[in-house]
């Protein structure tokens, strides 16, 4: 008897097998075609699309189209963020490095939300000196990310609340409880701080009216954006537009998503050479044989290999090279230890690189949060 | 058979025979004695209570005695406000005479909130807009009391909130639905804004760390009180303490609550002498006989005349002439009609002077809201 667990996936929880094309059907989102990558890729200055697309890691939208459509006429902006619950670590910054690529690429706005309301209402512990502290340094980490500091704007809710406050009541009049226990899973025993939350995290859509928002984000996300969507024109905004990624395996397996709360299944941004070996060679998920003549004789399982999957969607930038790795895995060429160094020298050099950045653009923070031209608009707003 | 309509009291809806005794005992708050008034009246500059406390419309109280035991020490604040939902009657001018007394007796800070979020999320039409010129309408009635340009505070929520977002997350993270739904009676139609808003409201009890927050305030209002006093102690913050007066009745009956939305029910604060006397002499329930002959001969009955019972809360100010009033009009010396007259003249008076004050105080709005010295210091913090 095979029991799959049950598949959950909300804002705050994934669990359970993760069945991707199941997550469409049931979230009512839009498979990414690759029509639709191909006309994207033809607006591209760099005529090449980012790894993310061709790895069909983002691998869902809605109403993508519609940025594609007029992605010349600069008709888009981006939109993300991050809860500042911890520490960070390589699976965070997914949509962030999607933001950027869409920065470059075609010289989009990009605004960052920092929600530390929603980490302090769901915290069991921090309190709002602690989480603002965090908030500090996960904006470092993102200023790593080499935004452009006149086209982007990083924001916290409890400070840049007094702008947003009047949109999130429009989008609360409209939004009844019923709704967001539908929705959301609110229960009873919810608070009233994480309730209203959702409606502040709606208010970005809707910072550039005569404009497209494009999230990037993991699809978990995506239940804010339906309210936002059933909403907004009524409102006379736009009906926010998303592309959705897949989640980033812990180290353990690729099922499920990164987690800050188990140290050990997650590469953190701050963890050290030694500490990423040590991960990579003692938890990383191996779909390789348990001996070494099995693996010669039958190959390894690339697509359940956690190694293959992260070089896949992460590290290895050529698409030969990782053509070339999956046959070798499969063909069993290549060993489970092999493809282990070859993870942790790229998880390495990005780490090194990563911390490289942040040194270099912690000055740029300031611009990116009030006095970069964009930053100082949405202050003078 | 005598059916009562069952009484019902919110924040929202006031409706059937509110049984005043029954208040107290159903939300749990405590009766005013004349123990407490007695010393409340040994320490006021004056050597004088209020017409509210001498005449018992303001009769309940939740930790009052804190208040009167160091009022000499200035140890405490008053913090009341208004939804400002349209134009104000006389009825809505109660706290803030309250206010303003306790600011004339005792040199006390007053901080007046007006709640357009939540007259926002309440309105089936209004919009922010339209709530904000209403706003202002408001203050300027509200301003015509007369309060201490520099230790006094008038905010709206939607510009103040940058300041109270923080301190409302601390509140709503320590109360679920249930409590929310229990004491304000919310269901799955309520929409996200008015459940949190109830939070926003609670806000203001914690502006001074270090004293009492003292509310006057209608005892509709008391379920936000419950709440602040169930949790502040955990936040270190103070229990806020109250003061209860009853509701000032419509035009048509010593029962109810006045009501903007009957504009019969109501004197306006900009109603005119004509429109007045007509109200008052139309629609006035009368506590005399239906006959003069009748009326000479038994007398009629102050305690259902809604002109005595005005006159005795808000406009006759000498106790020996409204027992004097009582007396007359309980023996039939005294006419329905010469009552109405009486009442009548004393309301001109008093709208005429709340146009003059509202004319002359004007200017100082500016100093209520931005420029005095307490506003400034709200702004600044």
């Amino acid at each position: 008897m095979n029991i799959k667990k049950e598949q959950i996936v909300t804002p705050w929880q994934v669990s359970g097998e993760i069945d991707y094309e199941k997550l469409i059907s049931q979230f009512g989102t839009t498979k990414l075609t690759e029509k639709l990558k191909k006309d994207l890729e033809n607006k591209t200055k760099s005529k090449k699309l980012h790894l993310f697309f061709r790895r069909n890691f983002i691998y869902s939208h809605r109403d993508f189209n519609k940025i594609v459509e007029n992605i010349e006429n600069n008709n888009f902006y981006i939109y993300t963020g991050r809860g500042p619950s911890g520490k960070m670590h390589i699976g965070h910054l997914i949509s962030f490095i999607t933001a950027k690529w869409f920065q470059d690429e075609f010289g989009c706005n990009v605004y960052i939300m920092l929600s530390d309301d929603e980490k302090y209402l769901i915290s069991k512990k921090l309190n709002l000196e602690e989480i603002n502290k965090i908030s500090i340094q996960n904006f470092e980490e993102i200023a790593a990310i080499g935004f452009d500091p006149d086209k982007t704007f990083f924001f916290k809710n409890t400070e840049y609340i007094s702008k947003m406050y009047k949109t999130a009541l429009k989008f609360a009049k409209r939004t009844n409880l019923s709704t967001a226990k539908a929705i959301f899973g609110f229960n009873n025993e919810t608070n009233l701080g994480h309730i209203f939350y959702t409606m502040i995290q709606i208010v970005p859509t809707t910072f550039e009216r005569d404009k497209y928002c494009l999230i990037p984000a993991g699809i978990d996300q995506d239940p804010y954006w339906r309210i936002q969507r059933d909403i907004s024109e009524k409102l006379n905004f736009k009906k926010v537009t998303a592309i959705h990624n897949k989640l980033l395996s812990p180290i353990q397996g690729i099922n499920g998503k990164m987690s800050s709360s188990n140290e050990n299944s997650a590469i953190f941004l701050d963890d050290d050479e030694k500490t990423i070996k040590n991960k990579i060679n003692k938890y990383a998920f191996s779909g390789g044989k348990p001996t070494l003549e099995e693996h010669r004789k039958y190959g390894g399982i690339p697509e359940i290999d956690v190694c293959y999957n992260w070089l896949n969607i992460l590290f290895e930038e050529e698409d030969n090279k990782i053509n070339e790795i999956y046959k070798n895995y499969k063909t069993g060429k290549l060993t489970s230890g092999e493809l282990k160094k070859i993870l942790i020298e790229k998880i390495i050099l990005f780490i090194k690189k990563h911390k490289e950045n942040k040194e270099k653009n912690k000055k740029d923070l300031n611009k990116y949060m009030y006095s970069g031209k964009l930053a100082k608009q949405m202050w003078e707003k």
